[in-house]
């Protein structure tokens, strides 16, 4: 179903989540104090406003109350990702998201009722550190504290090995849950199941079971 | 095993990297022009210092070329991003990653030869639309254009359930990979396991699957 | 019995503040980031150090948790005055009064749990325009949104009359409290009591009889 | 009866001042260098005009002369204020207020002929010290040196006490002057009048009977 | 007999007073905020300090109210040159004289009490409109609105007549006071000295008189 | 003869220059980079005009070669006062007269050929200070290093004395050039006239005569 | 053959180069971001436009992919220069060549595939020092690292000698080219060719051979 | 014979400048405003100062008066370069050579008496358009307004040919003054000599035989 958001806050991560949004198919209005972060969004969302997301007012005439969702994307300015957020709870806006710069901007913005607060660049920076540690790791989901899902890539050496061959959970204790192949995806590959080269391994594990299965069997 | 790592700006993000590198376990030695922001990293990692990470004399008096990686994590100085990654990989540092700001910042540093090229603010601008648009969904890796993992959250209503009763194969041809329980993960659950509350579900399928099964079953 | 006060932003405000609480027998600690407006309170105040004080580790340091109030008393920076107030409510400072620009601004203070805000320039404003508009009206209490007590300097034309003569109960409705003579103040004045000029009477009564008798007697 | 008032200045202090002066029934012209100033004031006060209130040509032209009065409350230029306030005096405005940044100031500003100097910060700074000295205080008129009538919160533990029971006069030499109930303002309770929480207590007395009385029993 | 002066403000017009009043042989403290300028005054005058002449502890410290005069020279700041004014009054300097950059500058400068303000830039452009408009007017003094003293260079055409011979008194009806020759001054020359080229005349009549002449003769 | 001037530059000097000079009946063209300081002067000038005095296009267009006198008055920019210097030497202004911010300027301005160089603020100061000096000087022409002509103002304890009794010339060398008084002014007083208070006696004289006679008789 | 030119800044350096480009026959788009700079050679260049030279969409849009050759000639913006040039490589403009402000940013320059990369101040500081070494070399072209043709105006002391009397080849081992007279150029001049004042000799020889004839004859 | 030269101005032009000098065999002293300018070149320049050149003490300090030559290579400003360049010439140094930013610039350097005045962005800019122009045109020096020494690279469809089978003198009347070849200089070529790929041609003729034969021959 085609919901309404507004992304208050057009710089790159702004700009990024209503992009994506209008991708998944809702309509987005993009909100920003500068004229030419505005321009450059307008053709890509489905409204486009220059304005000061801390006046009321403004936020009023615009309906924002009646939007699913409020995003404050703001860039480096505390003050008005703050004084926005209030004013979005103010006026009632069902679910508000705001971007926090640093621990204590986030504890405020959790004081004044914002449902969910995000820090990209301390996620992301998170992220980017266990990708760099695993040069083979693509991406991963910490299922728990100690049970992860690693999407993994085929070094050379294992090509044309089969899942019986590798043995992951005899060995090491995890298991393969997908093989993505060119040819598409195998979903609970079976024994005889064979990695090439460029094949990327989903494989799920605690966080001890995959790093020993990435050092002796990826490395 | 141990890694050297340098990164360059210490902003929210570069701070971030660093700080997760050094929980892997790396050592970590952090350059920033700005004396406030190495000051604060100062007890986190294994070495700061205050530098002009563009003067090559600078950094080759650091030794940088012995590191194993350095990642260019400069916030908003284009120049002083590109201006770095050249004299990165002049020194001959194995491997240089660079944030990129936008697409051409982005295009630069591939052609002068960095290793690779992210862009935080537009990756985590996706991953957040996502979970906007899904609420339960806590996380997600796109295995490939049609495959997703999905992490999400159970909701009230299918509370007491069995796998067997909910039947993602059968009724929306994904299957549940784990599921993480207060009491610890089931990987590969059987027919007979139950989801409760705040219980999370990892799942496996089609984006169509998933989509299915998370507008019907979790809702 | 004396009492610690911290004062965070010593402006005209924030040292009026300092000094008359220290004028009251009170410790206050005065705290700005400014080192010239810290050198001119430092031989006022009990102690002052040039400190930001949005920084937990700086306040901690200070030892603020003990002290009885703090009060935000920064002049013109919203961010850092939200910014300070959580800190201070996070490091458990009993009592948090804080400043604030603006509405929303005061709205936000609330919200984070900032024990009593004030607005001292609109306050001072409305206290300066019934000023105005009375001039004989040289201060006054609103007990309630009917009634007021004044205080009202003794024009020439009533010289020499006796309360009696006057009779304001009687014509106004409203009450004498006391009389400010230059030989002392009388509390309840008797209807011999007589006025004379540059004595300044204390009356008591609802705002329309105060406003007629003003009109009528002091005008 | 109606007043014609110019306001110079319309920051925080000047709006709040002007907003008075019309809800007490006068007649006020705003004034102020900053468009966006008398924008956000245009539709609160009776005429608003973008000018230099240092032209004397300008303020000619608005016939500032022919005003009852006129407020210099221009916030952090106190070269603005002076130039402003001799040519309004110049002009021959009947009455010129102003508001002084600074003892120095302000001695410029009675030198030049200003009618009435005020310190708004300062006076207000020492107001919230003495209502944070005395946290049941919620405002007070000092009648002279000694004399100071207090309006009091009625705290818990006094709640259903008779004036006789609290007997002020008797125990501690000062008067209650009214009692604001919920359902009304007793003037000049008599002694069976029964005090209760969150009644409102106006005392009169001399500071050392005040500060006792609250002592001992609002505390 | 020496004097003691102080010159606040020390750009090309208190340079250049400072520099005469000691030529003239009296003691000049110079006074600026600006580190610069006193260091290249600081061998040509009997003191210097680098020093904030609005704040009056500065100036007490210096001793400034057992000094003759002082003068405020201060270039471009308004506000400065106003409260360095009323800090020197205040503190009992004898004589205080103050530059004006403006009429209404100059306005409060008499208003608190300056005891002599100077226009000259304003003086000085009269001056020189003068020389332009009469190339051969070295310097003039005017007497009274009529009458004018002015030195004119004598030109080639007249060179050898005798004051008999250009007989301006009948002629014209000014006389000639002076004549500067190469060889001294003639005071009150005879009918039979002759001027050449390169002497002065110095000439006093009434400022029709003295046009004509000038015209004809001269011219 | 009505001349044509153009003034470059009008800030305080410039604008003092151009206002007299129309005064003295020439026809004045005001030009100025600064929109404002050409409105103020608008009304008073023959011709004003926004524009950058260092573009030879503008100057030609404006006619400038055909002035009789361009003046540079341009206020702090020592480049600007260089080039438009230049230009107006360039396009064969007969006279061109510019102001000298310090020695070095001035000896640009005489090396590419202006005719004359003043130096306002220095001349200026040094006039001041003689006034200074005597407070009874109230203006002076140094006809050579030696004579000086000097007007003074009589004090009230010569008043009633003839020229015969003050004696100047046998008692100090000096004579009394003119007296202005009320009545008008007198011309070679003779020895019978008497000087009275308020009275301005001009008297020529060497520098040491006339110290002497101002401190015996005048001081 | 006529060409068409794009040059990025116009500069001193970019505006001298599209004039001489024009000059030499070929058509010139001047792009700048400064409409000042872009208003001046608005009539010396074929086209000239006021754009980001940054921006992909603009560029496209002045079809610059047809031009022949693009100058990016940007002055001190590295950031802009590296990404105009990264651009004009991207939609294929055939050949890009490219100003560097330092050899780093040169590197970048090449790397990103700039066809010749310039550094006109480096080159012109070493050219114009050769000329202040030997202050009669007008030019010169070093042919190798050896070799130089050399332009030198004939001194005084040498005039009327002929070519076989200075004997340049015999005693020095460097021929002579050519000589430049009043009357026209001689190329390849015989032994009876005699050298007069303000001729220019053009010769040739190893730089040791040079120098000594410059030393011993020209000197 | 080793030279004493003044570099004032270490931008790139200067610098570039003074380490040719230094490479030449000449003492230079190197003198900027800006402490990081001086650095950089400190080890490179026989010696380097931190000093304001417009300074004339400063100047006299460092025995300027004595250097055989002094640059002033100021970037980008005027009112600098002009004002060291008159201070230069005052202080007597033999000969100053200075860069000009525009025409008006150099104007006044001339009549300030600078004895050379030098142009590079715009000299450098005629340089670089000619080579684009004729892309095998490496450098080139105009003896006259007609005559050309070209230096020209030889592309490979003439690669064996003879200079008896190209002719340029029979078919364009130019001659080949010298070819630059890998195995060394061949000064004035005979008909026999053969050039091949890479060698370069160093040509003399009119600049219309030149660009034929470049046209036709090396095009």
């Amino acid at each position: 179903m085609k919901s309404q958001y507004a992304v208050i806050g057009l710089g790159r991560f702004g700009a990024s989540i209503s992009k994506e949004l209008v991708q998944l198919g809702n309509e987005v209005l993009g909100i920003d104090k500068d004229e030419e972060a505005v321009d450059e969004m307008s053709s890509e969302l489905t409204h486009t406003v220059v304005a000061d997301a801390t006046d009321e007012d403004v936020l009023k005439s615009l309906g924002i109350r009646n939007f699913d969702c409020a995003v404050v994307a703001i860039g480096d300015d505390i003050q008005s990702s703050i004084l926005a957020a209030i004013v979005l709870k103010d006026l009632g806006v069902k679910k508000v998201v705001a971007k926090a710069l640093s621990e204590l901007h986030g504890k405020v913005l959790d004081k004044i009722g914002v449902d969910r607060v995000i820090y990209p660049e301390r996620d992301m920076g998170i992220r980017v550190a266990h990708q760099l540690v695993s040069p083979n790791l693509l991406d991963y989901i910490e299922i728990s504290k100690d049970y992860t899902i690693a999407e993994l890539s085929v070094p050379k050496r294992i090509c044309g090995l089969s899942i019986r061959e590798l043995d992951p959970r005899a060995k090491y204790g995890c298991s393969v849950v997908a093989i993505n192949k060119k040819t598409g995806v195998i979903i609970a590959p079976t024994a005889t199941d064979v990695v090439n080269e460029k094949d990327i391994m989903v494989i799920i594990g605690t966080n001890d079971q995959i790093e020993e299965f990435e050092n002796e069997v990826i490395g």
